[in-house]
């Protein structure tokens, strides 16, 4: 999965971020004065959770010092539990503290991500369900969230608006009508795009399976609708599921033949999984220039 | 509080998020052929909360179209309720689709934050305690979410490692000691700033205090360990409390001579507030070029 | 059309072209003083073809100058001849001389791609095969290439690599065959994208089908091959036919059930149409400051 | 000639190539998992040509992964024939594959003006007279494709507007004449710079010798003109001719006592020179974290 | 003159300025609170001088707020007395108090060499030697530097390393001598280009000359040596002197027949004029959102 | 020190510049052909000074050619005389004269900084009185100037306007007087912040003093009038001298009982020190591609 966060995508993201936290300087490692002093400082989860950011929280430290390595115990995906130490750190103390806050936001917010969403794939096991992302991604850190999707188990719904044809309310409200706006797609946009439909009712899901989408949102339907509807689709387009899902609905979910659920609340409202630096040593002191 | 949020600070990140979500175009909008549409649509809240974000919505959409308006029925820092129509936006109908989620995505997280600012400082109400954020911020928004965090009544703690001296177990560990912390800090750090110093037990405490902290941080201390850092501190030093809050502790901690609590929780997990733009209706048809 | 070219997606593209015009000043212009002197000037055309790139065009202009203005007498995607004048350009005669240059490049060279999709389109013409682009555009250009595409009656293969799963040679290869390679992006690649293949055989072809490639290119076969080819895929997949294109080819090929020909040769080597602004007048004299 | 190629002025070009080519991940080559294999492939000639852009093409591979190796069988400069090998690149079989085309984009294009230069400069051979470019370059690719030209063994004209005063007929219509325009540059502009006039007639040309014109352009003239302006100049500025060439036209000029021909269309309709990454063979397999 | 700054070119160079000056926002204008006040502050001379950069310092409070506007009473190359009054800018008093010092710093430095190179051309009145600056410029700032040389009445050397072929000490070093470094340059580098050859002595000048230098510039001579080294030239090449000017030497110079006097000391040493923003009034208050 | 320039906070700085002096190439040093020699060229002081800019000349070079090395014989914060050699530079000869300039630009000015700043420090020896500077800096340098005054042996005032409340002539003016402009401030501004207060006369101190004021500085104030500030202030806030700082003022000054003295001078008049490459040797020729 490393290669899907490639270096030329992350570093203007952490760099910015890097220039965010520190204006000119870091005033108060500037109290350890100008000997370089190495140290190691632990990785440590307060919480239970699913790591993801590995090559972030990595590159924030060595865009910073490129004499800071890292040993890890864990990976991108898998599990950890509260207290586990999943990294050691090792550098010039200074710049392990300067890096330290900006490391773990990403770190912290990505694994949540990957948490959230692993918790939700959790609760389809069983079934032939997939969990999928939406676009309710924080603004500059869609690539990274995306990535945690998927690294939690789920799967990516559309990158973004030039990914795929979606044809939402408004769109149909606009085109006037979902047959309408599907035979608009089919005449003016790519033929290389499948395209998906947002529907709200029965007769809606009737129009798009005869006008030929090839995926079909049941949006914010009851089980009752959706069991209609996933009869009137007859597998002849790709069935997903939306809505705010609950612990209760899913459940019920997991006995339809949907093919995937669509959930905002991984990424637009996962929260972190707490994770922290401690246990700073110093192991040796370098006079410098 | 609009002046806080200059365009030439939020345009680059507003243009970023544009980019994000358009490789190189609508591909769903396309539907809508080349005639200029007039739409309007309107800003819906689905859940309780307090607006925050509006400068930013608005330039989503003019940086896209310079010709979008919008009638603004609430303003950041007010509250609203579910189903409260907040705001109307009038266009051209494909870039007023196009803009919709960037400009979403933006203001449910920032009124997210303004919202779960707001019930914390309600819960400190007829104390004189005063809530305040942290550095946990997300990358490359931090701007925002600070501007948020003062729009539901909270406090900025330090915006970056630049803005004010503060002295952590690590920094702490680093330099030997508090005492030795706060001599170096004094010696060796810009005069301007104020020096804060995180203490974990009363130890700590007392030397702050004789070193001169003009801030004191107690970190996860209990209530009773917290009554005698205040008698320690005796008024020298401003009083910060800081550690996982609930409504339990916050409870207790209203009891104690305090100046600032400071949360993690109000920027890294606050989670969005569901907002939509729904109703859309043509207002009129011009042909274009 | 225009909408396709939203100003924040061409804007970094045309500052960049002026920052390589212009390192400092125009020394040339300097020539003229700093009296402000108001001109005219006529784009003309000195070859027949098909314009596209009016608003970048334009745009090169209004970022040096916003008040310079344009009447234009042809748009994106009309054709024109030998001699027509297709705008005239309004303003300060110092920057319509210093934007000429660069204004020019770019409407030459978008439509000269647009005038070379057109023609190939025209010899397609009583078929109803659809003419394609590929990725081998200008490094930098291809928004406003592909766009040209679209200008000149083309369509738009994927736009790069994040927008469509295509298993070239080189892929099959490393996958250890067709039906791997296929099997493979069914499990591993996000399933809102569909699936093409490159053949080289009627083997592959047979694979392809068999595994469902949701297209199927190809490649370099004879007319011959190409016959079978279609027979053997039967409509379950489109079918997109590629290779160096002549007009030799493209006769034979207009016979045959194909849905798609893909062409690089339109974006990399079209060549430009000779466009010329000519007959400046000064319109009057106004002092300045 | 590399060092005219520096890494500073280089690598945002390509940056920006692979941003333009990458939104968030090559979706094909996901097909491939997250095992690093590693694999040689071949850059093979399609065509004759001469080599342009080993700089550029081996950056493109190493910006992305920089433990990706080329061999070189050619170098910039050296003349190719269909079916040769110019490299072999080795590395991770998913790095080489997404690099593939816009490596190919850049050598291609910079390989067919070399290439076109080259053929132009033989045309001359047993001349004196020497070969030239123009500013009717790509947008964004100045710099690439004036290093072509150079390789190919064409001389540069100016590089921008900044470069060198060039009066032209419409600042010549601005200034009210030959003379009054290199009157005024003499006065205006720095002295460090060399003055060239185009001239359309021998009046021109006979105003622009009088006034001291370093450089004269015969533009689109006849031989017979051609020859009365070079008498008329006498050696007294250099002399360069322009205007559309053709093999005919070129034969006759080369009689001439000419100094340089500028030609434009070496950069704006070179088209590219055919080449491919061909043979992929893996080498090893390595099991990844 | 003002051409000459296009917004293109400076507006990053302000932006970057604002960007170094503002975090996240001006703590100290945030006592005024949220309330739209409009007011009025003079710019005041507080030392003699020759103005410079009126462009820059309007662009900086207009990048930050378009609704600021400014009276001038002088402009660009005027003359001013300490104590004159300069401008009156008009605005939100917010942004006034926020934008003063990044203006500021714009206009003194600006009009602080404007002013220098005005005094130095004063002292060659009565000659026909022209004053023109190095490449010692602040990073970052050459472009306004070298403007504010031509507002003083000085002339531009080169702009940068591509500008012209300039053979200094180290150059010739390398090539083997000054006949052997112009005969490399006369092959190798654009013929565009002027030539200049740095001399030390007699013997080199001799060189310079015999090899056809465009320019010689005549590096630390004494005023006997400068003498000979003009006869030598005897017209074939344009004199530049250089060297640490004092108004003792350049008393001397005026009575030789040099062409250009260079100086480095104009924009690398001339300090800034003060000038100062006094007398804010509040015009009016207007109630914001 | 070292740590103070990151990085990635002076590679922006220094890349903007190398661009700025580099078009498309060094047309000068072409004359040395592609063969790859090698130089070492002697860093000498022509002046007495103190060393400041180590970091960013070394960068300069190496981000144009990591090959190159530095020999360093003073750091930064030494001081140097007239002739002594600070540092041999060894690398590719054409790169070392491409960067030559750009490296001494930084350098001269930075080193600049440091001695004005060392020479007024040591005029205030004998003193407690520590000197400090302004934001009166070159737009786009601070942190290398502000770095450099600091390297100068004085200390550094606000970063920028977000890094501390400065109540100043105009801010007290709009907010009606000291004492209303300290109580805003206290109300409205960050409580991490000083609060440092400008006044004219004695009863803006008593005001400033009375309200709570942090700091109080003292502008432009008699020795008479300032003796009679410091004991209005009476040690309950820093106190802090500015104005016209000549040798007759510090003197004068050093007797009284003042915290800091800040001064403009150091920052935007300091003047380069004069240092030169010189003495470059080719040390071995190697043969190019």
């Amino acid at each position: 999965m490393m290669n899907d966060l490639m270096h030329f995508k992350i570093d203007p993201i952490i760099l910015n971020a890097l220039h965010e936290d520190i204006t000119d300087m870091d005033v108060s490692t500037k109290i350890l004065g100008s000997s370089e002093t190495l140290a190691t400082v632990e990785l440590l989860a307060k919480q239970d959770g699913v790591l993801s950011g590995m090559a972030v929280f990595e590159r924030v430290f060595t865009l910073l010092d490129a004499k800071i390595s890292i040993d890890w115990f864990k990976k991108d995906g898998q599990t950890f539990t509260d207290g586990e130490m999943l990294a050691k750190v090792h550098g010039d103390v200074e710049m392990l503290l300067t890096a330290e806050r900006v490391a773990l936001n990403f770190l912290q917010r990505m694994s949540g991500i990957a948490t959230a969403t692993h918790n939700m794939v959790e609760q389809l096991s069983g079934s032939n369900i997939k969990l999928m992302d939406t676009r309710k991604t924080t603004p500059g850190l869609r690539m990274l969230e995306k990535y945690s999707v998927r690294v939690g188990g789920g799967n990516n719904h559309r990158y973004n608006l030039s990914d795929m044809i979606m044809l939402k309310d408004n769109h149909i409200n606009a085109a006037g009508g979902v047959k309408e706006a599907i035979k608009l797609a089919q005449e003016r946009s790519p033929f290389i795009k499948k395209i998906e439909v947002e529907t709200e009712n029965l007769e809606m899901v009737k129009e798009a399976v005869a006008a030929g989408a090839d995926i079909i949102m049941l949006d914010n339907m009851t089980v009752d609708e959706m069991k209609v509807a996933i009869d009137l689709i007859g597998g002849r387009s790709i069935v997903e599921a939306s809505g705010n899902l609950t612990a209760e609905n899913i459940k019920k979910l997991k006995m339809l033949d949907i093919d995937y659920i669509s959930s905002g609340g991984i990424t637009h409202s996962a929260g972190i999984v707490d994770l922290s630096m401690k246990n700073l040593t110093l192991t040796n002191r370098v006079e410098t220039l």
